[in-house]
């Protein structure tokens, strides 16, 4: 897909990926609206296949390609969770996928791809070594490329996250959705425009990586020296992605570290569900933002759930 | 209710607290089933009020009370989730509730019960205390005691979790659930005979509080010096609870506390699900019971989701 994508693009979507993904259920908890001070709707992404709504966009990316473009295979870069995304939807329609990771990527980031039969190409952990290394195989394969974000057939996968959020929960107020790259936020924004256009779109972004508030403030793509520990959210705006974002997104709420690891405890205590740092972002933003918020009703979308146990103990183990 | 529950009581007492209690997901995942090797359905009793299956037990047994005797109150020793399960249900009915507890519980435990507006005795940390502290607030208050486990109306109300289950899914080889005092089980057990009676009940129970495993080679109950980080499965069963285990459940699987970390490290990083140690007793069971479970269809009953973040992260930590 070359354009911005429409209303009918995204219904088309969701009906092309529904066999593939999970519904994923809609979490409302009292103690939390009580802290929080308003109702909170939470879209559960971290109970999506592969932990994470990156099951959306790989799979309604994939699917989307012609026959012959498909038996060739698809590829990306990426040491997160859109590369495990992109192996499993190339496994489950019977095609490869060529994953270029940085060598110093996380082994069990390199198993879950494994795991779905993804190939792995290694390479030095830089963009441009990574940019390179994805040419060169591209080159050699004939597969195409997937971009984790800045692609339209990826956005439109995940905007159908929001699109069953409005479909359970009338009136919200408010959407919030984290944004890095702007894969999702732009979807996510685009979906609400269409489906749900009286609700407000904001966006959380972790402090330490504030490209994209800047990026709204300047009018063109910032880069940032990512420092924060919400590592799913580092990279920086897509050419695609930005004025989506920019025309759609009222504004982006940034967070610190802290206030993630605050929001995320609440979050596992009182929910019961394991949302990873970058998956909490959201509710961080939420959270400070409240007197804004005060009785509105806010959808909040917790985008993903794959954690490292030994990191995120030490965090909590520490009080 | 004096009497064994019956089927139709387990129907009665799932009417009446219907409207007071969540009917929690069953959720299941490929990459637990092969890590299994069995088909697991698992009844989300985390994601319940409170945070664990006792807000069933409470519930039935405070809405079965006469209009006379609910009046006055109910009371109760108790130091987990039953405490905040009996308060939640006290204050929806527009009641009281006394609540001894020793005063070496976790503070966290003792403001969840406040925050039900639960009336807290505090009394030292042994068994005679409580029980001697309890006559008196019952003597002075008139209150009901709503026992956490030795108690018919409890039992039934734990049953309905079952009952739940079995009407989500249909021809489960197996069904499995921890046992402490015996209140869940033993209503599980029932729940089983009356709506699955072609399944099987297995029970898990941790190494270091076998008193159930020894209970059930005896023939009487015995006790134990408890020792293991299952918190929530330290009592010995009741002279109500076991007569029903004895006669329904097949089986008793012990488990060690290394076991029970295992099992839980996948439940938070492959379900997403934040459960707590005793909780994850029967996953533990059903692992070690691998090779008997193989292929089959089988239950397992998540009780609870209430853990101490600074605790369970420093488990995790030590990788």
């Amino acid at each position: 897909m070359n354009t911005i994508p429409d209303k009918q693009a995204i219904i088309d979507a969701h009906e092309r990926i529904k066999p593939y993904i999970h519904r994923t259920p809609v979490m409302t908890s009292e103690s939390i609206n009580s802290v929080a001070g308003c109702s909170v709707f939470f879209k559960c992404e971290n109970l999506q296949n592969v932990g994470a709504f990156k099951a959306r966009g790989a799979m309604n990316a994939t699917l989307s390609l012609s026959a012959e473009e498909r038996a060739k295979g698809v590829a990306t870069h990426s040491s997160g969770n859109h590369a495990q995304a992109l192996a499993r939807a190339a496994k489950i329609l019977g095609t490869r996928s060529y994953i270029v990771m940085p060598r110093t990527a996380p082994e069990i980031k390199k198993k879950g791809v494994i795991g779905y039969g993804g190939e792995i190409f290694e390479c030095e952990p830089t963009l441009q070594a990574r940019e390179t290394t994805l040419k060169e195989v591209i080159k050699k394969t004939g597969a195409t490329e997937i971009h984790p974000f800045n692609n339209y057939d990826v956005m439109t996968g995940q905007a159908t996250a929001a699109k069953e959020l409005f479909e359970e929960v009338n009136d919200l107020d408010y959407i919030i959705a984290p944004v890095g790259g702007g894969g999702l936020l732009s979807g996510i924004s685009l979906a609400t425009k269409f489906f749900s256009p009286k609700t407000i779109v904001l966006a959380g972004e972790p402090a330490g990586a504030d490209d994209a508030f800047r990026s709204m403030q300047s009018g063109k793509i910032e880069t940032s020296q990512a420092n924060t520990i919400a590592d799913g959210l580092l990279t920086s705006l897509g050419d695609k992605t930005f004025p989506i974002i920019r025309e759609n997104v009222k504004e982006i709420i940034t967070v610190t570290d802290q206030e993630i690891i605050d929001a995320m405890r609440i979050v596992w205590e009182r929910l019961k569900l394991v949302v990873e740092t970058s998956g909490t972002v959201p509710f961080a933003a939420l959270l400070k933002a409240k007197e804004k918020l005060k009785g509105k009703r806010v959808g909040v979308i917790f985008s993903g759930g794959n954690v490292d146990l030994e990191k995120i103990g030490k965090l909590f183990a520490q009080g």
